[in-house]
C-alpha cells in the first residue's frame, strides 16, 4: 500500500507517464510488417478514445500501492486493444462510418481488411498478455464475455425481444466484464490482497454498466458531431437502453422495419431516458461503495473522479 | 525420452485417446451460454476435418517422450480452434459456401454472426492456453502471423501482385508458423532441450508449408464434392499457388477480372502443378531430416506418416 494521501497534485504526473507508455505500447505491438495492418491499427489508436479502460486499470493499480506503471502498461495497452478490436468489427456489423471522429476502419479500408484489423488487435492482445501467467485467465474471461454479450445483442435484435432483462445481462458481458478485469488486473498486479482484488474488480464492473447505459442514452440523444462516432445506431439497429427502457426522441430513420415497432411498441411506456441515467447513477454509487475500505490516496480519489467523469460526460 | 520403439501398435491408442481429449476440449470450452455461438462452433467442429495441427502437437509430445496425452489436450485444442477461427473468417472474405461438407457458418448463420463465432473461437483459444504460462507466447506469435498472413494475401490479390516471392511469404505467415508453433508447443510440453524443441519446430514448419502448397494445388485441381469445400476459390480470387505458379486448368468461371487476367498471363509459363507438388516434396524431406537426432520410436514414425500423408493426400 502506498503511504498516506498527499493531496491530489501528486497523481497527475505518474498516471500521464502510464498512459503515455500505454499508447507506445499499443503502437510498438501493433507495428505489423504488413502496411495495411500497421496503417489501419494506428489510424484508430491515432484517433484518441477516452482511454477509459487502462485509465482503470492503472489507477486500480496505484490505488493499491503499485508504483512501476511501466510494468503495468502493458496489459492496461491489452486492456484497450480489446475494446479497439471490438469496436472495428462493430462497426463491420453496424455499418458504422465514422469513429472518434474519423472514417471507421471499415469505411476506409473496406470489410475485409477491416475484418483482419480487428483480428490482428486480437492477436495483439494476445502478444502483449502471454508473458503475464495467470492474469491472462482474467483478461481471457472477459474477452469471451464480451464476444457473448455482442453476439447476445445481435440475437435479440433479430428476434425482436430486447427485454430489461436481456439489455442488462448484455452490458454486463459486453462492457462491464472487460471493466471488471481491468480493476482486478490492476489490483493484482499491485499485489492486492483478494479481498481489495474483489473491491476493485466490483468497482470496475459497476462502473462499466453505469458507463454504457451513459453510452446508449448518448447514442439516442446525443449531437453526432460531438460523440465522433454515428450516432443512433442502436436505436436504427433495435437495440440499447433506448429500446431496452422503451424510450426514443422520435428522429429516427432508416430504421429496419421490426426494430422500429418494437421501438415504438416500448414508447408508450413513456421518456424512460432520466429512469436509465437515475438507474447509472445507482450504480456509480455502488461502485464508489467498493473503495470504501481502500486507504484514502490520491489515486483512490482519481478513481472517485473517473466514477463521475463517467456520469456526467456528455460525448 | 520413452523407450525403445515397440512397434507401431502401441501408437494408435494413445494418440486417439488424445484426439479424443482434443474433441472433447473443444467441444467443453465451446459451450457458450449464447445458443448461436454454441450452436454455430458444433456446426463448424461437428464437421470434422482433418485435425492435422492436433496430431502435430500430440505427436510431437510424444515423441519427445511426453506421456500425459490428457494434459496436452488444451493446446492441442487451442491450436485446432485457432485455425478454426481463421476458417470461419476467411469464409466471409471469400464468400465460401461449403467448409467441411457442410454449408459454411458464414452460409448457414450469415455474415454477423459468422463473424461473432470467428471471434468466439478466437477467445476460446485464449481461454484454453491462459493456464499454460510462457507457450502463449509461441501461439500468440502465430496467431499474429496468421492474420498477417491472410492480410498480404488480400493485399496482394488487390494490388495484382501475387509474386512466387510473396506467395511464399504468405503460406509461411498463415500456414506455417501455427504448424511451427504446434511442434514446438508439444515438443516443450514434453520438457525436450532447446535442439529437440527447434528440431520439432523446423519439422512442423516445412510440414505446414508443404500442406499448403498441396491445398492450392487440391483448390486448383481437386473435386468439389471430395474437398467438402467450395474449391477454385484461390484462382477466382487471385491468389493462391495457382496464380503464384502459373498454372490453371481453365475452368474458372465468375473469377473477377483483374486477378484473372494475372493468372492468364502467368499461363504462358506453362503448367507448373507439377513444380509446385516438387516443391512440396522437397519440403517434405527436408522436414522428415529435422528428426534425424530423434530416437526412433512409434511416435518418431508417426510423424513421418503424417508428412507422407500430406503430400499424398487427394483432399
Amino acid at each position: 500500500m502506498t503511504g498516506t494521501a498527499t493531496g491530489s497534485a501528486t497523481l497527475p504526473k505518474p498516471l500521464d507517464e502510464g498512459l503515455a507508455a500505454v499508447e507506445r505500447a499499443m503502437l510498438k505491438v501493433t507495428d505489423s510488417q504488413v502496411d495495411v495492418l500497421r496503417d489501419a491499427s494506428r489510424h484508430i489508436l491515432g484517433a484518441g478514445g477516452k482511454r477509459i479502460r487502462p485509465r482503470l486499470l492503472l489507477l486500480s493499480y496505484m490505488a493499491l500501492g503499485g508504483l512501476e506503471l511501466n510494468r503495468v502498461a502493458r496489459p492496461a495497452a491489452a486492456i484497450e486493444l480489446m475494446h479497439t478490436a471490438s469496436v472495428v468489427h462493430d462497426d463491420i456489423n453496424d455499418h458504422g462510418i465514422m469513429r472518434r471522429g474519423r472514417p471507421s476502419v471499415n469505411a476506409a479500408w473496406g470489410r475485409t481488411f477491416a475484418l483482419l484489423t480487428g483480428d490482428y488487435l486480437f492477436t495483439a492482445v494476445y502478444e502483449l498478455m502471454a508473458p503475464f501467467g495467470e492474469l491472462n485467465v482474467d483478461l481471457a474471461q472477459a474477452a469471451t464475455a464480451l464476444v457473448e454479450g455482442e453476439t447476445l445483442q445481435a440475437t435479440a435484435v433479430k428476434d425482436n425481444n430486447f427485454s430489461r432483462d436481456v439489455y442488462m445481462r448484455v452490458i454486463a458481458l459486453k462492457t462491464a466484464a472487460l471493466f471488471r478485469a481491468a480493476g482486478a488486473i490492476g489490483a493484482k498486479l499491485a499485489g492486492a490482497s483478494k479481498s481489495e482484488v474483489h473491491a476493485l474488480a466490483e468497482f470496475g464492473f459497476n462502473l462499466g454498466l453505469a458507463f454504457q447505459i451513459v453510452d446508449d442514452i448518448l447514442d439516442l440523444v446525443g449531437d453526432e458531431d460531438r460523440l465522433g462516432k454515428t450516432s443512433g445506431i442502436d436505436r436504427d439497429q433495435g437495440r440499447g437502453v433506448a429500446v431496452a427502457l422503451g424510450a426514443d426522441k422520435g428522429n429516427g430513420s432508416g430504421s429496419p422495419p421490426d426494430p422500429l415497432e418494437a421501438i415504438k411498441r416500448k414508447m408508450l411506456e413513456g421518456d424512460t431516458t432520466d429512469m436509465a441515467r437515475g438507474h447509472a447513477n445507482l450504480l456509480i454509487s455502488s461502485a464508489i461503495d467498493s473503495l470504501g475500505a481502500l486507504e484514502e490516496t490520491p489515486a483512490k480519489q482519481a478513481l472517485v473522479e473517473l466514477a463521475r467523469e463517467v456520469i456526467n460526460r456528455d460525448r
